[in-house]
């Protein structure tokens, strides 16, 4: 069901509702770009769990109003499959949002590392990813919105690795073996100049094991894709 | 030697060069963005397995002209890695070919399938893709330059797959199990649309396994990279 051609992002949509009321960007995108008419069908998430497929009913200057004609409900990923993502230039920050939601990762955090050139997290960035990110769970038919948390710090971060039975950096200097997926996982890739010896000694002190995804350097957002996909699917 | 910060692309070098002259956009990069001085030490790759490291010398008005301190010449990939992508949006185009680069790919053929919306593949498109090509080359420290070749149609991409030991179609609905990696291997990836069963068929029948890249759906270009990864690294 949600593998269906038009997606579209209802975060207050409820299980019991009978119909669903699309407004704002959503609505826009649906009246004016993809000219969808009353009576096509549709499906609608609320980026947790909840799925519907529903028929169009309405077109308005404002809201579309679709009926509901099927509902799905998933549990959440069984596991957690964590990106902590170095702060690098916008846009490949969001193309590595938007290709991680892609490949399975449940959780972001992006980190401020002593070689980030962009150090600055603001308001504007953080709505920016979150679209990306709904733009992928849309596109990908998943019905779990991964959240963007607040940016970490090195040291905050390799607190958080503590909780998690795999913490894998992402490091051309890395063993080459492939990593294992199964647990929770957390996944960590640096800024393009990488990070310090000093922040990598206190990842590995919390547990993180480095790996190299691939035989040459890859750009961060690459990595990211790479990393994420070996552990999100068990290869 | 080839991780140098700065890589800069001059085709026509030769192994018995003792200077190297960038001109052109390379020229002007060093000169203008980079802002690199005399003195400094640079790389420079032909393309095709010459990498050398340079002493900047003179940077003139159209011309940097730097001394060869260090040569050093790389046999071709042992196995081709060839990326057969369906046109697809340009910017989406070129992801695919940045990050194909850099996980591997040794060749890309653009290809027109039935429900491709891009169907031409003009001499500009081609010229911006080669330049994403021998950005991600530098980037990443290689120094044989992927070839972008002509597109092909589904029929002829057929012809070609029986030259490969291994043909995988990436496709959510093949196999779940991951593509193993070892002789030459031809990575095939549809327009967002999917290939028609037709298409398919021709494909399966000249040897192509279809292979599911992830467990949802995946952008064409996020399917290209997860799936050249897979192929390149052996896992």
């Amino acid at each position: 069901m949600n593998a269906h051609r038009f997606s579209f992002y209802v975060p207050d949509l409820a299980p019991t509702d009978a119909s669903v009321a699309i407004t704002g960007d959503e609505h826009r995108h649906l009246a004016k770009v993809l000219r969808i008419s009353p009576g096509e069908s549709i499906h609608a998430t609320n980026g947790r769990g909840l799925g519907v497929a529903a028929t169009i009913e309405s077109i308005g200057g404002a809201k579309t109003v679709a009926r509901v004609t099927a509902v799905e409900e998933r549990d959440p990923p069984r596991t957690r499959l964590v990106l902590a993502l170095a702060l690098i230039q916008r846009a490949h920050f969001e193309t590595a949002v938007s290709q991680c939601v892609e490949v399975g990762v449940t959780e972001f955090i992006p980190v401020i590392a002593e070689k980030c050139h962009v150090r600055e997290w603001t308001a504007a960035a953080r709505g920016r990813a979150e679209r990306v990110a709904v733009s992928a769970m849309k596109q990908c038919g998943r019905t779990w919105l991964p959240p963007i948390r607040e940016p970490a710090t090195v040291a905050k971060l390799a607190g958080a690795a503590r909780d998690f039975a795999r913490v894998v950096l992402g490091d051309a200097a890395g063993n080459a073996q492939a990593p294992r997926s199964g647990d929770d996982a957390l996944a960590i890739v640096g800024p393009e100049g990488g990070f310090t010896e000093a922040e990598i000694a206190a990842l590995a002190a919390a547990g993180a094991v480095r790996a190299a995804v691939a035989t040459h350097r890859l750009r961060a957002e690459t990595a990211a894709v790479v990393l994420c996909a070996a552990l999100g699917r068990g290869i």
